[in-house]
């Protein structure tokens, strides 16, 4: 299987480590041989060779804050687009930083992708919160794959498990907490610090960006309700179409209060269905203290999933993170290897 | 997809339920068409045709207490092996009692089923716990599938999330509330009920049996780990090679004393692999308040499986139950008619 990453950040090599880490693994049970064609990233520099990449290599001038132009060979100066009009791959990653407003310039790379009969795989929530049914209605009349497990809860299996685990049921609603970051700061404003010294631990944690705003004002989470509300109901919307709250307003004090209460505030993010319309939100809400999502603590995200079949089903696990968001992107690689031997 | 039921308790009608319930979404979504050729069950009587059996009617019987022979046409004599012989059925579904020492006759059903070339789905831990090689070994030479989802959490997807979803990683745990029983028992003797009245109400529910020794000695749970040590780790071991301790000693005064220091008995199957090994345990243990676990009150289940990829994911839901584990059947049903049109 002929791959080229489209990013090659945290997540993407993240996946190049684990590519390596599971060589005879992946080839032994999935039949799944990668060879790395391209690489191509904004700030890194690029490379592109047919013969395949060492990717340690790679991995390790990115490591040492060189270039990867600095390889021995395939030199590429084109750009993103460019590459993937030149090389000769099976699949693309697109692992880009997101643009939640825009969704650019990952949907391009994966249009241009489709349009040329590659399989897509991808962590970036812009072009799934903006674009999923036309990316999603390209990439099915092209015959090819379009996946994106690690845009959600990166590689905890929530989208596998919606769209293809409880195959048969009705999805009532999917509601939990979507945001590692806010999720971490309440944490450790229950434990007594102030917002802002929460924000900043988090900061120091590489949770939190400088300019935290797309964590703590509830976009990241919004943008997670909005491609569950178009993958699992079909929505024809736009993220900023759902009200949306995040934790800024929230006080020590309040905190204090819901405890004494036996309650607990969690960034909540919610998708369900009304009336065959699909309805999303993401706002602070006081949870009690046994419920499930009570307990997830940190970093960590959790979604319930109601079902008509067995009520509610709880899924805890990491997030973020770079081999956690890589390893999204190797559980849909193995599914693209087991659908079809490449 | 022709079906035959052996074994039409609970289980059994849970699935036939969902059948008619879902008709419409199983044949537009999944092309399962099911046609119930056959049911035996040795306290409700049988019935056999192959034009297909009336489900509604036939569950209508079942609920007014009448045999099943009273259908107008199909009334049929033979045991459920000779259904399994006459029937020309594609899936045989195995719902029968378990037996956990023997594993019959569940494993003579399933065995005959696949010597005669007909998948099978079952939720009959007995089976299972005691001869999975062999029953996988036989699904495989005969190119028949051979689906158990059922046996752990019912339908909550466990199975699933163990041998597909999490494909690619190593999984280094699994850890969880494997016996709803025994969980409610816990929960009530923390709300101050004894031991004995906390058996008692969850009898009346109709959670504990009237000899309750399979749940409140572990052999429940120690099946269900068993399960797991084979599918997971290969291990070639009979369940009571494993240590195992049920929940009979825990006083009141120990769970009350748990309490102070910030912990909370479970019963906790566990598997995991030592050097290669595969090792596994039943017994309870102080659970800290805080940890996922801890909050899982009642007769809900819960499993942590730690991995090389994602550290730990949590799968919490219902593990047990007419339409829960009815679903689990439904959802190997759909697999089966995934991967073969039949």
């Amino acid at each position: 299987m002929r791959l080229i990453f489209v990013g090659f950040g945290t997540v993407g090599q993240g996946l190049a480590e684990l590519l390596i880490e599971k060589k005879d693994l992946l080839s032994s049970m999935y039949g799944l041989e990668p060879v790395v064609v391209g690489i191509s990233d904004e700030m890194k520099g690029s490379v592109l060779d047919p013969e395949g990449i060492d990717l340690l290599k790679a991995l390790d001038l990115v490591k040492a804050e060189k270039l990867l132009c600095d390889m021995d060979v395939g030199k590429y100066d084109g750009s993103a687009l460019d590459m993937i009009r030149d090389a000769d791959a099976d699949v693309m990653l697109e692992a880009t930083y997101t643009n939640i407003k825009t969704g650019e310039p990952a949907t391009s790379h994966i249009k241009a992708a489709l349009e040329k009969k590659v399989h897509v795989v991808t962590t970036n929530k812009g072009p799934l919160a903006l674009h999923y049914h036309e990316l999603a209605q390209k990439a099915e009349a092209k015959g090819v794959q379009f996946l994106f497990e690690g845009t959600v809860m990166s590689g905890t299996p929530l989208i596998n498990l919606l769209r293809e685990t409880l195959a048969g049921s009705t999805i009532k609603e999917i509601k939990g907490i979507l945001n590692g970051t806010t999720n971490y700061i309440l944490t450790r404003m229950e434990e007594g610090l102030s917002y802002g010294d929460a924000l900043k631990k988090a900061q120091e944690l590489g949770y939190a960006e400088a300019v935290p705003d797309a964590d703590v004002l509830g976009w990241d989470a919004l943008a997670k309700v909005t491609i569950l509300a178009k993958v699992v109901y079909g929505a024809k919307v736009n993220p900023f179409d759902y009200p949306c709250q995040g934790i800024t307003k929230i006080t020590a004090t309040a905190i204090e209060e819901a405890k004494g209460r036996g309650k607990r505030f969690k960034l909540i993010g919610k998708v369900w269905s009304e009336k065959g319309i699909a309805k999303a939100a993401v706002a602070p809400e006081e949870v009690d203290i046994s419920h499930p999502l009570a307990s997830v603590m940190g970093a960590t995200n959790a979604v319930t999933i109601t079902t008509d079949t067995l009520g509610n089903v709880t899924i805890v696990g990491p997030g973020a993170g770079r081999k956690e968001t890589g390893y999204s992107m190797l559980i849909d690689l193995i599914k693209i290897a087991s659908a079809k031997q490449i």
